[in-house]
């Protein structure tokens, strides 16, 4: 097994020497052949997907994921995103900077390709096209690993795309499923820094963890959301509800999704009733604070707990809120600091100096002045499509488009330059 | 010990809620109050640099080394950098993009601290002083871990310039020197992903694969330069060989001298007599491939050795040059690729084609056209101060200067907006 893995990333890196000079023409164009080949082997695909659910169903996999991994009535949408992408503007060959240098020396920064990604996501077939059609359009080459339940659905899409290929006469070692399963295999697979060069993974906490321990290639982390908002003694009530309900109730089960909201002491008394009845109206339980508690009174105590210090630092991914009175600004600060995980944290004020005040103090990749944390995300946020929201610091904070598939190279035109 | 790394780590990561919200006059007269302190306490870290320099003669320390550790001579000229740095623009609070959204969200692009760099360093004091100044300049909290050779020296620097912060009303965790020496100490800083942003270790490759393999936390990967610059058969012979002797002679011991000269076979007979006597001038000693040793045919056996497959996968950092004679532009480039560390790479050339193809083909952190490759340097390449040279691809490639200790926040404002 280690032989074959190193194989496909020395593979992979030899095909990136000719993948990332593709212009962009060429590119958008094979973009548009692959969407045409996914198109034409419909059948198979949607065939080699209801295998993968039959054998799921047969193991007992949840309803969630069952639905996760099916195509069906999904094919024709994903099919039209890969032909979105094709349109979009290619990044790569940007000249970023340009500088003449006192000696001479003409110095320009110029944007190029990454090189080999390594993609390790859940059993998302629709992710497999995604990073498949991201990874042509950025000139990047890509090793695929998804879900062990939906292997058949993305051999049958891999055969569809590489067929796609072959009309431009693109190396199949351009984009390759990698079909393990194991932990060891892919612990094997992160300590090839000498052939892949970023290792973006699409998954849970573990998963990441697991990368970011494992890896000796620079790992892209991201993903776990545990984003808040303050309501402000100044906002606007009226509004306000809209947009936590929105952020709480729209989507849940994503990263993005609203976890904790903070409550101006002065304004919690004005805001809970109302508030309160639109979440519930949507299935929303709470988790409350002391004062929390003490304000509201609840007398039904299926929808509303106690909330536990683990509370605070909890994901949700459900219809489950924590509410926390405080009593200023400086205090709500002092919680997103400690509890964020930097992913997307807002205010909801009518005050430009707290907002102000939060935008700097609030250290994350994306802040919020009154709307929803739902937006961040590359398509909401104008990428055009994204592979991955990225919480750390290093490369690229938030949603990652086409350019955060990018990096640059310095080159350096002198006259027979020496250093004095 | 492992309490003792944790506190710090965590005291770092406080204050660097404050650190990264001074202004930029205040940063560049707490970099003056520093420099001044410094300079105040020259007497007391010259002592202690002496201490070092004793002890390390008494352990029988190498002369490069103990060159290296000692401060004598040079403090004034480190005082003067931090004042440089001080007076360099300071890229953060830039706003890199801004864009309203369809739907009225304005979203901006705002350059922000990482927060907390961890700097794994040898016994060069003068580090010490660099990282702190541009640690401080860039709003970021810094946790130094120097040579134990030299930790007389760098606890008197760390000293006085915790002076200079106190009045600036400064917390000392904004700089915080960890004295250790164990790989173990170190392993488990490498782990402290909550607290600690990025890692830079400046030293050489063992270092670095230590880091790669031990880290948690982003690690910059650099310093190991395997350079290479290629003699186009249109090359001007009279200007190239300046070019060669100054990336090979001008200063050996660094990662951007050069470590294999290519040279067309068509233009390798005019050059090498008049090249060959100017490098060995300047006592560089060769290792030829078997193509250059019968072009050559050298009589004298310890100036001139034959390649060996190994030889092309080394970092001289000493006057030794491995010389290849390649058939073409594809072979120098397929060589380049193979065997290049991915820091500089050129080509000397007079066809502009010849450029063209080079640049498009080398995929390295720079790339030159008739320049020496000593130029892939923070202060050469105008960014007033360099705290490592990156090889990875991952967020900088190249010198990284202040700009490169910087990441971004995406600020979304909006009125109540809520996600359809």
């Amino acid at each position: 097994m280690k032989h074959r893995i190193l194989t496909i990333a020395e593979n992979a890196k030899e095909a990136s020497n000719t993948i990332r000079l593709l212009d962009s023409e060429t590119k958008k164009e094979i973009l548009n052949a692959v969407a045409n080949s996914i198109d034409h082997h419909q059948h198979t695909i949607l065939k080699a997907n209801a295998d993968d659910l039959k054998k799921g169903r047969a193991k007992g996999l949840a309803e969630p994921l069952l639905d996760r991994l099916s195509l069906t009535g999904r094919l024709d949408s994903i099919i039209e995103d890969v032909r979105k992408v094709a349109e979009l503007l290619d990044p790569v060959g940007e000249i970023i900077e340009e500088n003449i240098l006192p000696n001479g020396l003409k110095l320009s920064k110029k944007r190029v390709p990454i090189g080999v990604l390594a993609v390790i996501y859940e059993a998302r077939p629709n992710v497999t096209v995604d990073v498949a059609a991201l990874a042509l359009k950025t000139g990047n080459c890509a090793i695929l690993r998804g879900g062990k339940e939906t292997l058949a659905t993305n051999k049958a899409i891999m055969a569809a795309t590489h067929k796609g290929l072959k009309k431009w006469d693109i190396s199949p070692y351009a984009l390759q499923l990698i079909p393990i399963a194991s932990r060891s295999a892919l612990k094997y697979l992160l300590t090839l820094d000498h052939a892949i060069d970023l290792v973006i993974p699409r998954g849970g906490a573990g998963l990441h963890a697991f990368c970011r321990q494992n890896s000796t290639i620079p790992v892209i982390t991201g993903g776990v959301g545990i984003c808040h908002l303050f309501v402000d003694e100044s906002a606007n009530i009226q509004k306000a509800i809209p947009v936590i309900v929105n952020a709480k109730t729209q989507r849940p089960s994503v990263c993005n999704a609203l976890d904790t909201l903070l409550v101006h002491e002065e304004i919690a008394h004005k805001l809970f009733p109302r508030l309160l009845e639109a979440l519930i109206d949507k299935g929303v339980t709470f988790r409350l604070d002391k004062r929390a508690w003490k304000e509201i009174a609840p007398e039904d105590e299926t929808t509303f707990l106690k909330a536990e210090e683990e509370d605070w630092q909890t994901e949700w991914m459900s219809l489950i809120l924590g509410i926390k009175i405080v009593d200023s600004l400086e205090e709500a600060v002092h919680h997103i600091q400690r509890y964020s995980s930097s992913h997307s944290d807002g205010i909801l004020t009518e005050s430009s100096e707290n907002a102000a005040l939060f935008i700097q103090n609030i250290d994350s990749a994306a802040v919020y002045i009154n709307a929803s944390t739902r937006f961040t995300d590359g398509g909401q946020f104008g990428f055009g499509a994204e592979i991955a929201v990225s919480t750390q610091k290093l490369h690229a904070r938030g949603p990652m488009g086409p350019k955060e598939l990018t990096t640059y190279k310095w080159i350096v035109e002198g006259n027979y330059h020496t250093r004095a």
